[in-house]
């Protein structure tokens, strides 16, 4: 295993409204410091996990912890997307008011965007709100779903229907954490990294593009700068706009089609990042018929490069086009798309036909297609 | 049943933060109006309220609504502190996404504290936040907790333990609903205008003392004026504290003792009020202590005024103070208290004795005593 630079690097989301908290990429064992500095009281502490990163992770956690003073419990749940449920939610309420907390102790949510919205969520709803600390342990959850506040679970009639805008105390990303991902957790997490990229940082692309051979393997000296320019595109889009009435839209740029992948596959036989991916391909293309000076070629080359090996069997447009129309979305049946105008610029538009959707599906068929000929 | 003039009062919470919503003291026929000022969109609306709200004034509502456009979506619960459950809202969320909602889908809470708290931390979570109209329909709702954004949920240990700072859109409080209250319920919401009047308002002590018997009676003239004046004093407080770290708590006067006297009596043998109004007698005679130019016969009198008809059998001091212990309210095991140096100046300490207390709670019991023997 590599060693990553503990050089840390800061951002700060700073709110309208005068909210503020620091989002620092650095190494775990720096993390009681950076607790300190936010004014956290050492004492309890609520540490909420899943299965995987426990085994791989907690010891060093909690050793930490304990060495500058803290009491921490940790909660170790199940692994994957089932967890965000009412019932897991209800199991920390359990946990977490046996084991005795007050308004000041801090719960660390410690794992993927599951354990970050779920684990989030509940600190947003004990004793009306707990300090919240994310210390997210996937590519996709430092460099987004972390940062900005959402937090939630989902419910039988779709994803992410419950939840809260809770802002987190601080939010801490250990770039080493990231060596033990599965590779597919890791490709889904370079996905996002485009993603933003794309709609908001072009030097953030060249340096992909660059350096992408290396990047791909996790070569441990460009991970911080990686996730340190890729958060700071969440951050500057979260500062503008916290409760996605407007501009917080323009991430989910791939979205609309890549939720419709997922659902329309079943959620598992993608990932996030890969369908979000395919995603990006029609979104593109989508966009080059109105930017035709965008570089279409150079944009889809990078998303090309990103290893997904599922095929796209049963992904008919009529499937997705459904899939679409159900996504919560879509305000009052509307559909709406994030396009590109140019490298690091995105908009919202409704105005899609679907006919053109259908001709961007078809694209990303023939891509895949000589992808897969290749 | 009298009726009772439809002339408004407003307020207004302001927030630091930039965010202000209205609070009307007015009739439910003009509501539709307000919900046209507030900017929310004709279309569906949810109503959560409970068995005896809906069967008393469901259908006025209802066809108010309609009148103007509206689609409303009654959800009708049982009446009762049990339904502040995980399990109740649950069904809340169920019913809602079944029925089919959208972010700006308006929540309208209309019942009393109960369906105020559960309901509003319904619109707190689904979608990560609807618009939250309170319409309460008891006198503790309208002058208390319907305003401010405290709302929740009960836990197996304890009250309110899971919930979240969430504020409405609007406040409407119709007077003329208060005439169908329990005479209990009408007691309990007169200990809580009480409990505003020695905290903040020496003018509305005043009111009440000279206008003790028609108030009493619910005399329907003087209802608007008696709610405007009380909620008054809770907008002061939460525009100043809304996170309750400081001023807020003082809204807890006679609450320590309070709380106890409820869990120790067990709930439902004192309404909340009824424990608040022995409360305040103990936080008056401990504020009497300190301050002995606070005119303490003259505001114990008014509270002795209310009827009170329990027995305070059972009601131990040692009982009280282990129940007081373990109220959440305390931080890091001390008891706070909330005294009084002036009519209408409140504050908190954690400067009390258990002497002290013991003889603070020998005095309401002798009080009871003389009362009961009058």
């Amino acid at each position: 295993m590599h060693t990553v630079s503990l050089h840390s690097m800061v951002h700060e989301v700073a709110l309208p409204d005068g909210r503020r908290y620091p989002i620092v990429v650095g190494g775990l064992q720096a993390l009681p410091e950076w607790l300190d500095r936010i004014g956290l009281q050492r004492g309890r502490c609520l540490i909420v996990t899943d299965e995987n990163v426990a085994a791989l992770h907690l010891d060093l956690l909690r050793t930490t912890l304990e060495a500058f003073g803290w009491l921490p419990h940790a909660l170790i749940l199940p692994a994957g997307e089932e967890t965000k449920s009412l019932t897991h939610l209800s199991q920390i309420y359990d946990a977490a008011l046996a084991w005795g907390i007050d308004r000041r102790t801090p719960l660390l949510a410690f794992g993927g965007g599951v354990i970050g919205d779920l684990a989030g969520f509940a600190a947003a709803t004990l004793l009306r709100g707990l300090p919240l600390v994310q210390v997210p342990t996937t590519l996709i959850a430092q460099v987004d779903s972390a940062i900005g506040g959402k937090t939630g679970i989902n419910h039988a009639r779709g994803k992410n229907l419950i939840g809260a805008f809770y802002q987190p105390e601080l939010v801490y990303a250990d770039p080493t954490l990231l060596l033990t991902l599965p590779e597919r957790e890791w490709t889904s997490g370079l996905a996002e990294v485009i993603k933003h990229a794309l709609i908001g940082d072009a030097d953030l692309f060249a340096f992909l593009e660059a350096h992408w051979e290396v990047i791909r393997h996790r070569a441990a000296e460009l991970l911080p700068q990686l996730i340190a320019q890729a958060m700071a595109v969440k951050v500057r889009v979260v500062v503008q706009d916290e409760r996605e009435s407007g501009l917080r839209a323009i991430l989910n740029f791939g979205h609309t089609f890549g939720h419709a992948i997922e659902r329309v596959a079943g959620y598992g036989r993608f990932t996030h990042g890969e369908a979000v991916a395919l995603g990006m391909l029609a979104a593109l293309w989508l966009s080059h018929q109105r930017h035709p000076e965008l570089p279409f070629d150079r944009l889809c080359s990078l998303i090309l490069k990103l290893p997904i090996a599922q095929p796209l069997d049963g992904l008919t447009f009529s499937l997705l086009l459904d899939a679409m129309q159900v996504d919560k979305k879509t305000l009052a049946s509307r559909l709406r798309f994030v396009l590109l105008q140019a490298l690091g610029k995105a908009y919202v538009t409704d105005k899609v036909s679907v006919g053109e959707l259908q001709a961007a599906w078809q694209f990303v068929l023939e891509m895949r297609r000589l992808a897969v000929g290749t």
